[in-house]
């Protein structure tokens, strides 16, 4: 029930009919008898900032939630960063402090890694080989290195991007072991898929699953299909498998808790 | 169940705790099985304008509702204004066009006049007397000129007030017989208090109820208390009472109607 107390959330999108953040943040904040409400808000590029200044002013906002095609051009919008926002240059989720200022963050990586936890899977120590050099591998390279990681390796057609990513990352943890290198999976505990490689059926494997070996951890981003071709090959070579989907859960509950300022 | 298909809808105000309209424009949605949801949108008045122009850019908004403080400047934010609005010269509902155009009207007046229909009280050809002169009798006034009064007298201590609702709305219907005159109710079908003289207890009478004859209909727009002391006198003349509720009542609809772009 929606009332004139209720603490307003949103998420910002373009195209907005397909997002699923609505049902699983109200779902959330009822199972935690939170008195919020979440709601849609289509906000072309162009719009942005308008629209950024007027949730700027609603004093009841606890945050919104930004996705597609936002997420680099907000975190120019915001008064602060948190460390993976500053690290990535992308905000997904913003707080609105009580003063108006608008705090970002970004929960691609931790959500990803909290995912990771949720099933077992701590990357605390590991070796671990990421795919891919986009928006999302700068994320998780981020929080694997603040999850204490112990080496990782990032495999990227252009290696040039896999080292920008490194640099960003060091600055933030220079005692992290990072490196680029080519996508071979020998001596790894784990091996991460960033690229979008793997969401359209024809598209090529990330990786040549031949090498894979049955005591590595195989995990996924991408949401749909569920079970990629990657993830297929990987459980036939004997490897455990991790859905893309746990990133997702556990990143609604992060996010969650980000814009109301403290766990629930 | 809020998804990325619903449509948006907002009250916006200051202070928002009080406010009503989520719990009943949510139950009126629901109710005719419109996918949308209204949510409270806490504003000061100096945000107004950067709110709005955010609103303006969310293209999944239906419309807005606005309450105490900011009627009458949300006015000079729209594109295009209602018969009533201009005459009032205040707003509190705004649809938001395809295109992202704002057209404000206001529905104090016709929420009246639809409760006087809905109670049996069709103020058609009947002669009224209006007491008060402020925003809200300046709505009411318009609205049952629009509805065909057959002759309306208000009366306001401030006879200038009065004169200038009665060009404003001789502007929009030229033919009304309107005038300014004392507070008797002799000759009179129906008495409508739009002053806000009931609202407290120790308020004076908005009119000598020793005056009221049994055949009249004697009408509130104060909300709370719900049986003033006007009402409570004059069922004791013997005079049909009519409730400041059914205002409220209609104008949800009526709002409702107009925000979505059509009746439900």
């Amino acid at each position: 029930m929606i009332t004139g107390t209720t603490r307003l959330y949103a998420i910002v999108a373009d195209p907005i009919t397909q997002v699923r953040t609505p049902e699983v943040l109200n779902n959330f904040f009822a199972a935690n008898g939170h008195d919020g409400v979440l709601v849609p808000m289509h906000v072309a590029a162009n719009d942005l900032a308008d629209v950024v200044n007027g949730l700027r002013h609603m004093k009841n906002l606890g945050g919104f939630i930004v996705t597609v095609p936002h997420k680099t051009a907000l975190a120019a919008l915001c008064d602060e960063l948190g460390g993976a926002a500053r690290s990535v240059g992308a905000v997904n989720a913003v707080r609105r402090e009580a003063d108006g200022r608008l705090v970002g963050e970004m929960f691609d990586g931790t959500g990803f890694v909290s995912g990771l936890k949720s099933q077992g899977h701590d990357p605390a120590g590991k070796r671990v080989l990421l795919l891919g050099s986009g928006g999302a591998a700068g994320a998780i390279a981020y929080a694997l290195a603040q999850a204490g990681v112990g080496h990782l390796t990032i495999a990227n057609r252009t290696l040039s991007k896999a080292h920008a990513i490194i640099s960003k990352v060091q600055a933030h943890f220079p005692d992290a072991r990072l490196d680029a290198a080519a996508a071979d999976p020998a001596g790894f505990d784990m091996v991460v898929n960033a690229t979008s490689l793997g969401m359209r059926e024809d598209d090529a494997l990330p990786i040549d699953t031949q090498l894979l070996q049955p005591h590595q951890v195989v995990a996924e981003i991408i949401m749909k299909p569920e079970f990629t071709a990657l993830l297929q090959q990987a459980q036939q070579r004997g490897c455990t498998i991790h859905m893309g989907r746990h990133m997702l859960d556990q990143q609604a509950r992060l996010m969650a808790e980000f814009m109301h300022g403290s766990a629930f």
